[in-house]
């Protein structure tokens, strides 16, 4: 184990230096051929961001923009590039560390005229070194500020940290809240599993619940609590075990226009982010609930939709990503009941229903069991 | 190990169940009695809480009010809480399972008319039976949302849970991320360290970097990340090992008002939870920074006070909790000078410079190495 990771570990960082002494290498030869230093990278606007149906997920488009030293601020925005280039390999890779984006605002201090002057420059650039250099950032050893979920269920894992291997049974070898997921995936191995699927799942009441129940142990579910909005890490772990151990993948939210949006950034990944899809996104991802059919069959506690709600579904009736007769109609369906529900609502029939009945049959339905 | 736990667990079910029963007791008498049921508690307004100068935590002062079935919003109250008492020891207690204060407000749909009209009325009447039982829910098995932090350091704990004990090293057994914190700290015990103190740190990306350069080994110290104001299981942990293993605690957190109010929450309490404080409290905690006084003298990167920040500070000047000189002395300074810096602008003078300068010089001069 320790030597397949420590083997894939050191084959990411010659990437990731061969391909940041690219860009710099660019630069070097235009001044050397008396050219004015430039780069090119794909314009990073909505305008310019697609949907791909053959890979079902965002992309962007053709357009392209300049970082070109013509101007003062495009020879300010390369000559960061390249003191960043410059920190990640002989500070990051080299020596085996990492910092946050915001420390690094911070170390531009050093950099004299090239320091960043808010943390979104900072920001910014890394996301375009990860376009120019076809990499996530974790291959740079950029931390995110704040750790990602936890998962638990029947698969073994090893990971490589910077102490020593460790092998972590999910089930076995944690405690009561799971096995937290790392900032850097790729640091992970899968070892052995007993799992039939994965579901991920939005809030961590309902991940609880799970556990409690023994849902994982009755079904072989590997359970994944994507804590709202999810973590690159957790979107990451996600793609990785479906594709590399072919598992079926089910997410199961709120039923109301942010739920389906966590849904969409799972399966198909987000706007902001479409440079990252194709490592992030699980495309075969299905929907579990709750949808606005439930509300009605099980006749769920439930609130008002709000105007911002009514707005987010209008808003999804027009994203390619809804652009299912399924989804039109589940959609359609919430804003004429004008309700949403909250997968905790599933507790007003017993805290065994969503595990002893609901879940089974969805999963039924979907083919999953 | 699991014998020592198991034992506890079962002393704290029953304690627990007697206590609760105790309350419909007492209601059940009154009605034998002929009088109209009431029970009274301390009132949970803020000027019936009190700095308590001898055990240097907050606590309610002599004033009560009265639930009483005289008022039919009285009657209400005393029904909705022999339903959830009833709910506590028949569906928790009784048969080992939990459920979070969301649940328990969907789950009082079957009550019909004791059902909560929102989530804040539930709320009100868990921190109810805390005061009336004066148990900390965690005895009732109420769960959080959402998960608390994670630690990393030198101790073995033994950790019951429902799919049996786990002994897990907090440095050898666990992943790059740290030690996940259950919701409920009781089921933990700590079986050896080899720790000198604990250092409580606010941000995600500062334990990350404390753990990275290796400051856990190097000075014997059990990581804690508070992330943000530390929810209590967090508090809870690092009560329990500063009074069962006598070890220090100090915190590390931002330079700013805000930050000081979460070093203020780890060491006296909050108002809004005054009768935990004997529970949560670790009145020896020391402030380790950043100081305002350390802005000035290591020049670290800064931003402007803002004017919420100015009032915070002011407040915090009439606080009995910073009415020391050296609160007095440190938040004058931050309101002369204007400024506020985070932790991670240490990363402006190397990524080392934390770990090999300022805390080995604070903890110093805390006579804490």
């Amino acid at each position: 184990m320790a030597r397949e990771i420590s083997q894939q570990k050191k084959e990411h960082d010659e990437l990731a230096s061969s391909r940041l002494y690219g860009l710099t290498d660019t630069i070097y030869k235009q001044f050397m051929d008396g050219e004015v230093p430039s780069v090119s990278l794909p314009t990073r606007t909505k305008n310019n961001i697609e949907y791909n149906d053959d890979s079902e997920v965002w992309v962007y488009g053709d357009r392209e923009s300049e970082r070109s030293a013509k101007t003062v601020k495009g020879a300010f925005q390369l000559l960061k590039s390249v003191h960043t280039v410059d920190f990640l390999i002989k500070n990051h890779i080299a020596q085996n560390r990492g910092s946050t984006l915001r420390e690094l605002y911070y170390i531009s201090e050093n950099w004299d005229i090239a320091k960043f002057r808010e943390q979104p420059e900072s920001d910014r650039l890394i996301e375009d070194l990860e376009i120019i250099t076809g990499l996530q950032r974790e291959y740079f050893h950029m931390r995110p500020e704040e750790d990602g979920a936890t998962m638990f269920g029947p698969i073994r894992i090893g990971e490589e940290t910077k102490r020593g291997d460790r092998t972590i049974h999910c089930q076995e070898d944690i405690g009561e809240s799971g096995y937290q997921i790392p900032f850097n995936v790729e640091n992970i191995e899968f070892l052995d599993h007993d799992a039939d699927f994965i579901i991920a799942i939005e809030t961590g009441g309902m991940y609880a619940r799970l556990i409690e129940n023994g849902f994982d142990e009755k079904y072989n579910a590997i359970l994944v609590h994507l804590k709202g909005q999810p973590a690159r890490s957790t979107r990451r772990i996600i793609k990785r075990m479906n594709e590399e151990l072919s598992l079926p993948v089910v997410v199961f939210t709120d039923g109301d226009p942010w739920s389906y949006r966590i849904f969409a950034s799972v399966a198909y990944g987000a706007i902001k982010s479409a440079h990252l899809s194709e490592h992030m996104a699980t495309p075969g991802a299905m929907f579990v609930g709750v949808q606005p059919s439930d509300i009605v069959e099980y006749e769920l506690s439930t609130d008002k939709l709000t105007e911002k709600d009514v707005g987010a579904l209008r808003s999804e009736l027009s994203d390619p990503r809804f652009a299912t007769d399924y989804w039109k109609e589940q959609i359609n369906l919430q804003l004429e009941i004008n309700k949403k529900a909250e997968q905790q609502a599933f507790a007003g029939k017993g805290l065994d229903f969503v595990t002893d009945r609901y879940l089974p049959e969805r999963l039924t339905e979907l083919k999953v069991i």
